[in-house]
């Protein structure tokens, strides 16, 4: 019973069946009808015009994101744990050509204005040090927890101020819509992300996330660098075919529902033991380490996090005889 | 009726069925079984160790290929014409950091011991130039011309000599080792080369090329940078379950065949008018404008090459039906 | 008798004793009263505004220009046999984070908007081939030979028709003006060049380059890669004095007239063995191994530079007696 | 009366008599003898083979020494306060292709092996995390605390344990030999340093300081390194000059010493206002606004550092009385 990650979840039905459709012959590269309709699709879901780029992996999204809007002698701000600091291997730094990724505070992988500002602050405006350019924020974060439309806006009102492009990292973005029911727009452009790198593979996905780009001049670039980093697929249109079927009668949102729920009744279970409250599909739990033998030996795997601390994911498809045996086991400790 | 690539073919039902097997829970990233059986499945085919890793590209495998050999302040020794430098948008320059690409001389996009030479000696030894590190030849070449064991052998007598690595660009390597019928192992380590870009993708994978190193200790870094690069997909399942669908039973070698055959028929039909002889699946052909037109009247689809000049490519899949309306309208012309 | 290079020159007297004059406490990095005169003084030179920074090379004159031109996934057009290309271990691949160098083609390294069309046309406008961004001249050339305003003009109207920027590599920009004796304002600015590394090193100073910026918003992201690079001098009033003390008075055009007037005087005795005309500082002869012997015999250094071709470069302190002896012996020849 | 910067200092009277004496033509980069006599002039100050090359700047030393231990994907320990972190606007991440800095703590900026090892230890030995491949100290550090050879002993034998490199950016070595009195053998590669950034011109000098490889074999590639960067002077004899000069007599030493002597004075006139013990030629004092105010109105010149704390630099060349004028000036308050 495998808990450890929402990366190592199955492909849902629709995304098989979406490859099984596209393959037959066609134009390479994102030459093809359903590459050139992923502009329009998006579009459609944020309200407002876009450019949609797919690209094989969450790291590869958020590393041309940021490549689009900062340069090479100047920062990133994000969180310390943020999945660009903490876990791509210097992609950040690789695709910008060196800039520099500035750690500001929040707890739960959680920032505010508050504490990006007082990171921003913390440099001088001179040329000795680099300069932040863009800000990037996780959305779920990293420990969970989800930003609401205003407390986005809060941020992207400072990125405005202080004329930094804002990024979200929307691995775990589906999460956060389904968690808050809002609108895609209200958590993105409307609340001043420029760009989003909006996750499908752990929400179901084969090997295709989209990159958002709300300024859509931003994109004319990046589709260089995109070839560059040898991520222009030469049968790219598989990558556009996961990424429709996901959209289509927003399979995204019901699979991100079920994962939710299932992490909820996990997190009722465990509500003395928590060490955030659980917002989307992540649960992190306080356990002795022979309270998590304990579990292992009764077949569930998790990663322990920190000393005495574990975290369990719940993917879109995860059965829900384990959620309950999960939830049942964690009671009974 | 596609003849202008092999990018644009399906996807053989091999792979496909190959995904729908691996479509279960299991360990992210390359974790998982299958992806960890790679190693074995190449050595066995190469009769000698070595590591193998999957990537979404052929871009993304030159490229970690040539970043694990050559410095930032070296340079890799290729033709004019080979995809390295015409076609990847300085992928091959991303990765290493700045490399530079000194461009060899030899018809067909086919280099030899000889221009390799005489490009290298080109470079005085100081620190005012940067200095060769790496040969990269393209096998098939970009015209569609085969090294035999004996001319990689020669270029591998020189890299060694001058202590170069060697890597092989194979999107076309089954074209190749089809056309050629030796093993692979002669046209590749036994022969010098240090790594190869083992193409699945133009020959009925959707997107997974194999990066050889028979030098495993190359491999080491390259994970690290693979990461980095965004290639670690988080399902790499779906990658190794491609690659091992076209090495069981020798798919790929099948595959190959197809496609060389086709083209040998067209080659054939076309005899007078061949810009190379055709030794894999490439065909170049001399057409003049209206001939071309002709041809495209009837609903053949392919890419002009040079003035007077088109390339036909023909795919894995390609209905021998197009392929023989194909020949008998080139004959007619 | 040293005629192997200007860099082997030794510091001029004006140069010496604005160092002894600035050598007293004051203001670090370009923060002093003489860095901060060089935008003034440039713009007076070249009677408009420009940004000018001092740096302690032409290559990083030359690489900073460019950078501020051209993105990593860019191109950038110039000679086959340029400095930037072929002596300057890739600093330009380095500083813009791999770009490429495309490869015009000319006489005695000299370019022409023919050329540099064709060279720019040779790329598809597609992703996977890197776009140029910039053409890179040198004046004088390699070989010696001046680009006229009226020249430079007709490669700046195709900059500008095509959108590329256009930077000139002065290493010997003193050389050109006294040889033309134009305006610095038409050989430049005025002639649609966006920025110009103007040397003063080979020309007398010890360690100390202008770099120009036509375009002075061009200037301040430069401003931070030149810190990243290491090329802002904590003691940086010592380079500005060495700059100011070569324009004060026109020391620049006394030190080139007499470096031109030395190599005017052995082309002379040259004139049916030079490979090119002379026209700045620089004289390609044609000897046999026996002629280049017979002169070292005498006490000549030089380099030889093609199989039967020997590079004379006059400094701009180079003795008359040595000139004299010069020309004499190979008129003897 | 400036104690803002020793950056700010005068050039000390040997090194000028240096650069007039080399100003004879010569050949040029680093083929002249006085660059020729360096790694033999060090070898002889340290009792070791070394290689030692100059460059321009302590910024271009030191990212020229990381680059020659860490690669792209990987990262460098160092203190947060450090040199290369927060005043070289990135220029580690530049000449590494994009390291990462981690930054380890450590009061007064100075590092010690608990502290590293605790650093090292948070990142998992994954492909997914940078790993460190180097550690680099400041020696006297950014407080003016200085390393005993003890104590960078002790960081070299966890370097060797884990194996990584050990960098010491020594822009104030000689205040910190200065101070201890000791060999400078003891304070770098018989305590385990690989390089050093040797500073000159804080100390008197003008625009040089030498890179110096305890093993050798490091300086290979970064001769190339410096070329690419711009750094390698064509004028280059007038760089090995002004370091030559400093070694001579030990007028490194004396004028370390001079500035320690001076800094000792004003430290112990504010001895109960002290941030950190005066060991070097810094001194941070405690000052409220108002008495801040009130040493300017008297003409003494220093940057506020932190709230309520002052930096006062003492130079080579601080005259003692200004010395004794700041001493009593502090004392009166």
């Amino acid at each position: 019973m495998r808990f450890f990650s929402d990366n190592a979840a199955s492909v849902c039905p629709e995304v098989m069946a979406a490859l099984g459709r596209a393959n037959s012959p066609d134009t390479a590269y994102d030459g093809d009808a359903l590459s050139a309709s992923l502009d329009g699709a998006f579009s459609d879901l944020f309200g407002t015009q876009v450019a949609a780029l797919w690209v094989s992996s969450g790291t590869a999204a958020n590393a041309l994101a940021l490549a689009a809007m900062v340069q090479s002698h100047q920062a990133v701000i994000c969180h310390a744990d943020a999945h660009i600091q903490a876990d791509e291997c210097g992609a950040p730094e690789f695709y910008t050509g060196g800039a520099k990724l500035m750690l500001a505070k929040g707890a739960g992988a959680k920032l505010d204005a508050v504490g990006i500002g007082a990171c921003a602050d913390s440099i001088r405006s001179d040329v000795h040090q680099t300069q932040p350019a863009a800000i990037s924020i996780t959305n779920a974060t990293e420990y969970g927890l989800v930003y609401t439309p205003d407390e986005v806006a809060a941020i992207g009102a400072l990125a405005m101020a202080r004329g930094l492009g804002l990024h979200m990292d929307g691995a775990r973005f589906a999460n956060a819509v389904a968690a808050l029911g809002c609108a895609p727009a209200d958590l993105s452009w409307r609340a001043g992300v420029d760009s989003l790198s909006f996750g499908f593979i752990k929400n179901g996905g084969m090997a295709a996330e989209a990159l958002i780009f709300f300024r859509p001049e931003l994109a004319q670039a990046t589709r260089y660098r995109r070839k560059r980093a040898g991520h222009l697929l030469s049968k790219g249109r598989f990558a556009a075919a996961q990424i429709l079927a996901m959209l289509e009668n927003d399979v995204w949102l019901r699979n991100a529902r079920g994962a939710n729920a299932a992490a909820a009744h996990i997190a009722n279970a465990a509500r003395t033991r928590l060490l955030y409250e659980v917002e989307a599909n992540e649960i992190f739990v306080r356990l002795t380490p022979a309270e998590a033998a304990a579990l292992r030996a009764q077949g569930f795997e998790f990663y322990d996090w920190t000393p005495g601390v574990v975290r369990l994911v719940c993917s879109w498809d995860q059965p829900s005889a384990e959620v309950d045996a999960l939830a049942l086991a964690i009671a009974r400790l």
